[in-house]
């Protein structure tokens, strides 16, 4: 049956014990949409925006790789780990940019939080560079799309 | 004329100079949405489960607290600052977990990424306490509620 | 012979070296105990104060999960560690809260130093939740209860 | 009428609005006492053990400066705050090691808990640098000794 | 006269008491250079190399951006402060990559420790992009170049 | 060939995946060395100046051991590791201190990273420590001695 595994039988937040897992090969995969405005969206395009797209880009994956690795002081109940592996790739279809962070690891729990909490700071960290033109951005859908390696896999 | 304040002429990531800037009391007010499945609101419902969606919540507030406060180790740009004040509120709608921060801080910037960070962190933490059931989480439409203070006041 | 093991042989402080030693399953509990005035009492334990005191302990426990997995960065010479399980357990007699924790890990080295921060640092949580009715609160007699799995084991 | 400040009216967690409170210099000094074993106490005060007590004070010391500085990372609803000063003094009385810290600040809110949290981690500093010979170390009676410059004064 | 303000009568590390000092506008710049191997100015001057050596560059000042703002957390007894400013500059000359960062903060004490910090993390985070080709990388003349705003101004 | 492994085919930075490298015992040897100026080292070598000296060196070991540990917080794309053994040794020639940290883990990865963050966090305490003297401190030639456990082994 399922039930609150962060939660012991007196319903007090507790770190799920994970000494008799095995150890197997994680994968996570997260997205998260930045709906920029059109005025933002001009500015990427114009002019010599190529370079403000990409600087704007790079530093979102730069924060989000270095908050997916502060994955487990951010979530309390998180178990400390490392990463083997923490990959961003970013697309921009219409106003939106879509991040999506791939972390891997072998070990005895898995990376979904790594990977989530991953496009979530690289989301802010877009949200940050662009809100001098306007705060009417939203991060929107950010989700789990895919897992593998723990006691069930997972696919959007 | 707008521009992008985090890049300098350059195109290279830069923080803002605020050091002449004037020191105002600034607030911002940020909201995440968290959508759960069926399953994970039956639970929270049955029994004695107003203890369990209780700890759940409580842990999220307590995390996104903790999360405002470390924005500036998180976001590479922004300043480092205290915060006077960072209050949570929640409210559950259909299957919706609405979460509310408020900021507030006396100085020459303002708050607005510690109050998206923060609602951020405790909507990940839900996502944690309650993924044992299901991954079919989202977290959806994140975004700045209003500002005040700075040189514009923001409303939604 | 039993020696200063965290000092080299210049009495200058030291990492020791633990790249030799087995990797086996260890397990610590350590415990603190907070003593509250008569007066914090009386409001845990008035009218609706059971929900009171459960959100003081929750936001104690919490802090203290957090606080243990950041043990070897406010312990100079502990080895950064992961952490397999971190359980906490409280009891309240007379004007005393006992704080119990409980970490294993399959390593190198032991957790004693997680398990005692983490119950230290719920410890000072309590502390800061109950200060606005006095200060008159003291820590006392935070220390190790036992721990298995290393060179020896240890029962107090 | 004194009050949990610590929790809003729906007894959730919440940091205290301290935004209207006064700009005052503030001052608290706290202490811990760590009670090392005959043996400990033996091979601190042995041959050269002069360089070997010096060397475990100061990286007591060194931590719990780190320590207090990193108050409101560690306590959930403490507010990130500056430190004017953080002074360590130490004293040994038979097998007692007394640690004294006194921090001050300029601010709105007290420095009570960046003095209790200093004392508590170069308490726990002492155990690790001294839990080779044992375990049988005890840290009792943290406690505030004086504070100034709030609402009210305290001294013990 | 002067002395190891950092000492205290006991030659115990310790905080420098700032909390009569007066609150100035204090800058600092300090630079360090990193001297490359022809191999790896040759990949970055190659073919698409603007932008490889691009990204290095830009990854370096947002780390040393990130690293300016941790210096508390990493030299024991600097005070935490915060940063009105922080920018970087890079040049390249020859085989050598100098970096230069410019902090200043509205306060009681100097920011050359920022300023030092911010070059040393961005250098390092070079010599970790570059380490694949070669581990000859040398950082050297990590040195202040001028500051202002405290009891003396230093220009080198 | 080599390549900047630190780059994605986008030339955007990234992370190396390192979940099928092999786990092998890897060392690594960084050293820095900081200049002071003829006063500075007066004041080392003067009266009870030993004692001086030791406390700034010992204040240094504990950061750059501290600082070892927080390497991948600080460079951006370093995987999060543990540590065996991080040992500092110093040496004192003419005006130089001349820092040396070894680092070892059996990882997939290697140390090397966290030996030069190890000596930089070291000399910039020294820096630091030493600064109300002169600010004519240089901290030159950081650089790695050799590493071992790797693809290729490196020495100096």
């Amino acid at each position: 049956m399922k039930t609150f595994t962060h939660l012991d039988s007196d319903n007090q937040p507790s770190m799920v014990d994970v000494s008799e897992k095995a150890i197997t090969k994680r994968t996570a995969i997260a997205q998260s949409i930045v709906v920029l405005t059109d005025e933002i969206m001009a500015n990427f395009q114009d002019g010599d925006l190529k370079t403000k797209k990409g600087s704007v880009i790079q530093t979102a994956v730069i924060a989000g790789t270095m908050g997916a690795k502060k994955t487990s002081e951010l979530i309390p109940l998180c178990h400390p780990l490392g990463l083997d592996s923490c990959k961003f790739s970013t697309e921009i279809v219409g106003n939106e940019v879509i991040i999506t962070c791939t972390c891997s690891l072998t070990a005895k729990t898995g990376v979904e939080m790594e990977a989530l909490t991953g496009v979530s700071i690289a989301a802010l960290t877009i949200y940050d560079m662009c809100k001098a033109f306007s705060h009417d951005i939203t991060i929107k859908e950010t989700k789990l799309i895919a897992k593998t390696g723990g006691k069930s896999d997972y696919k959007l």
